[in-house]
């Protein structure tokens, strides 16, 4: 009896678990939809009843992962292993991964954790503008006091260091210790760098300012049409207004936000070029995997890399300028000086060192990453207490930037992460930005057209090569895997050193 | 040990359902913000994905009504029922109607008959422009043998009819009895009152038709301050547009949609009047009973009264079109003689005898509902075959209405829900229609103020009355008795009758 229910358990457990997780992830599927909705038209009044459907949605799609059933098909799965494609393979892989992030915590732990950020959010909110990190503080250490638990349960699971172990959350495979590297050898290249920038900079004219108003509607139809010459299908998204800029949706259905001013428009026009760039990714996941874990995308650092490639790699050059200028004159004639090729992309490579991460150009940038990691790292081991935050920051933005934030409103309050119990997430954005260098080298070198192409508006020669070699990898590999087969090797911070050196020091 | 478990069981067993069915309301809601964003938002390439999205989500919420453990429950919360308040009994007794409706059909069942309806309507989308009844008629002849078991199946379990168990999914406690007698009356008084009406309004000349363009912003904007006057909250609903205007969302936070054409103002303004009434329903329901059975909305003829109480009753007044006429003329100058207040009504209370359902006016268009009512009981008692639905169709409509249709495509063609799998669903229309009347004469009974407010453009006095006497009652006391307690007697056609003979033949 007890064999003959080990074999039905065993026979199709791999079958049985794509249905499990093909429903899970159309739960979470739900979830993202009406998590757009919020975002970009939801009403003031609808927050408390749309809390209530993410929440019975999160319930029911953790149930689903965590009941005895799952744990007993993942189990079964590992016999029929052999019999299982690559992909199958990676996919059982991946559904094991999730699942063990889902089982990691108790439910204690999880709620306890919903609840402090909850409340520390809100503190914070009240917090940021009046620079009161005093406030916030007992709030934070409740938070970090619970990140400190999780992270422990996760990393026993994985068998990875704690902060690892957080960071597997949001970028699967990223180790410390290489991390690590790359940051210490940015943090000393920048300091010459960044000086030999600005002076540079300092010595030639600022580049002209377009003068608006531009009127939303003539912004939003630009918008799409650089949304179309990217490659973005509008049959399978949209484009909308939220407060925060995001990608969102699905990949069949991409949901993709800016926000607009009237009276600048270079921003809000790239920032829509930014999150085409995500929404490149999503849609180009492998269609035959939807639904499915291996079929999603694989961590927060490749996506961004691929935002980043789209935005600040293919589209603050020369080339693009090239193409977007007439645009820019047909939409809103009478600023052709400002809209010039050059000026645009003076405009666009602007580099000032600031306080304020969300500003910050491609140059400072990762020394923001590079302290919010350095400062989480030693919250999570324990050698960094709360109340010792600010003192942190501030030292670290002095040795890193040589500025030093006039208060903790443009310190440590200013990103919402930490006070929302999300910890581990901040490399992301510099090995986004990394990896988008050297997948941009990659490609360029491997169809040296990509550049002119983009310069005629034509973006088809470098989704083609991002495609097969990035995209519709899915999560079939690890993100290491995957730079290394397109470009030849790990992540290297030579290759971003060397496109801001030709991009800020040309000779 | 059993005992314990008994015991066990039975402490807090209502407190448990109530949890439970929080939970299933809130995926219900979110099932019903994705259908919304289906119509509204949507673009085309999204559409399997939303499919799956949906599925899921009626997945488990379905597996939480039907798993063991709620029907556990129900069974103990009975032996608590002594210690409930009335609301709290009425809400377990509402559980247990959903709970009877989810689980009288096997699963079998309920696939065959998704799957059923899904070819069937698809077929039925080529057979209607083609008037090709004998294309659709198989795959109609499936649908009808699942609902005729479907009845069956819920009929012995809820004790009534098979028809009539039919109707409790869209109107509980609906008796065919009762409207059999409602119809028959309205369908005896017809024919000699529509030859009158269309006697008197052939001797009057006709009015006057504005001329457009109308542009579809300034449509919706007029629409916006026109659904404000009503009382509809901007902070917790939304007007948009689509191919099929409805109500959707959440009673906090409402979506209605309309559609527009830019030579047409009289008609989107009045369907946006009608969904308003449908919004200022769900939004005046008990906000303390929200997520519960007994906090939504009675049933779909209750819902159509209130639609129609703004629409018909209190919209397409002389008092609405002297508030209304100004607005207008501000809005789109150029028609002020089609837009003076009483050419305004004479525009909104055009009476002509027609094929379709969806255009005819509140005079002809309980004969419509009569048609079908009468048909689809045939159908369901096996009295009527199939095949013999298009001569019925044509039979009934001369002696209803007197014209016979010039093809299946403007007649037993016309409407999508017998081809989706919805029967019992008609009766609502003209149910609503005639509830309607009598709720507005008790209001204006009651605060005879109402009529002139609303030619001042204050619907407040009207919504003062409607909210405690229907809107509140949620789902606490059946459609007979919120009519009853709110008018002093149960659905009476003669109040209808009477507004009619006011309105279209004043003395």
């Amino acid at each position: 009896m007890s064999q003959n229910t080990a074999k039905s358990n065993t026979v199709g457990a791999y079958e049985n678990l794509e249905n499990r997780f093909r429903r899970w992830s159309a739960l979470r599927d739900a979830a993202g939809m009406l998590h757009w909705d919020m975002s970009a038209m939801m009403p003031e009044g609808g927050h408390s009843a749309r809390a209530e459907q993410l929440a019975a949605l999160g319930v029911v799609s953790h149930q689903l992962l965590t009941e005895p059933k799952t744990g007993e098909l993942l189990q079964a799965a590992h016999e029929e292993a052999k019999g299982l494609d690559p992909w199958q393979r990676a996919n059982l892989h991946e559904m094991r991964r999730v699942h063990v992030h889902a089982t990691a915590l108790n439910s204690d732990l999880v709620e306890a954790m919903s609840k402090a950020a909850t409340s520390c959010e809100a503190v914070w909110r009240q917090a940021r503008p009046a620079g009161d990190f005093a406030m916030v503080k007992p709030h934070l250490e409740a938070i970090i006091r619970l990140v400190r638990e999780a992270a422990q349960a996760k990393a026993e699971k994985l068998g990875l260091s704690p902060y690892e172990a957080l960071m597997d959350e949001y970028e699967p495979g990223s180790r410390t210790a290489d991390i690590d590297a790359v940051f210490a050898d940015y943090a000393a290249f920048l300091p010459d760098f960044l000086g030999a920038v600005l002076e540079r900079q300092a010595k030639a004219p600022a580049p002209i300012e377009p003068k608006g108003p531009f009127p939303v509607e003539k912004q939003k139809a630009l918008g799409e049409r650089v949304m179309k010459t990217i490659g973005f299908d509008f049959d399978h998204g949209r484009l909308d207004t939220s407060l925060h800029p995001f990608c969102g949706g699905v990949p069949d259905d991409v949901r993709i936000t800016t926000r607009y001013a009237e009276d600048q428009v270079t921003s809000a026009l790239m920032g829509i070029i930014h999150e085409t760039g995500h929404a490149m990714y999503e849609r180009g996941l492998p269609s035959q995997w939807r639904l499915q874990p291996v079929g999603q995308a694989r961590g927060m650092a490749l996506h961004e890399s691929q935002s980043l490639l789209v935005e600040m790699q293919a589209s603050r050059s020369l080339d693009f300028c090239t193409f977007l200028s007439p645009l820019l004159n047909e939409t809103f004639p009478g600023n052709e000086a400002a809209f010039a090729p050059d000026n645009l992309r003076r405009l666009y490579s602007r580099v000032e060192p600031g306080f304020i991460r969300v500003d910050a150009d491609e140059v400072t940038y990762p020394a923001h990453v590079i302290l919010r990691y350095r400062l989480e790292q030693a919250l999570v081991k324990g050698d960094l207490q709360v109340g010792d935050i600010p003192a942190a920051w501030n030292e670290g933005m002095k040795s890193l930037l040589g500025i030093k934030p006039p208060s903790d409103r443009e310190g440590c309050l200013q990103d919402i992460h930490w006070f929302d119990g999300a910890v581990g997430y901040f490399p992301c954005y510099s090995l986004g930005a990394m990896t988008a260098a050297q997948l941009y080298a990659a490609a360029c070198e491997a169809d040296p057209r990509i550049p002119a192409a983009i310069a005629r508006g034509d973006f088809a020669p470098l989704m083609a090569w991002l495609r097969p070699n990035v995209h519709e990898r899915g999560s079939s590999l690890t993100t290491a895997e995957i730079v290394t087969a397109a470009t030849g090797r790990p992540l290297d911070v030579e290759v971003f050193k060397a496109h801001l050196q030709r991009r800020y020091l040309p000779d």
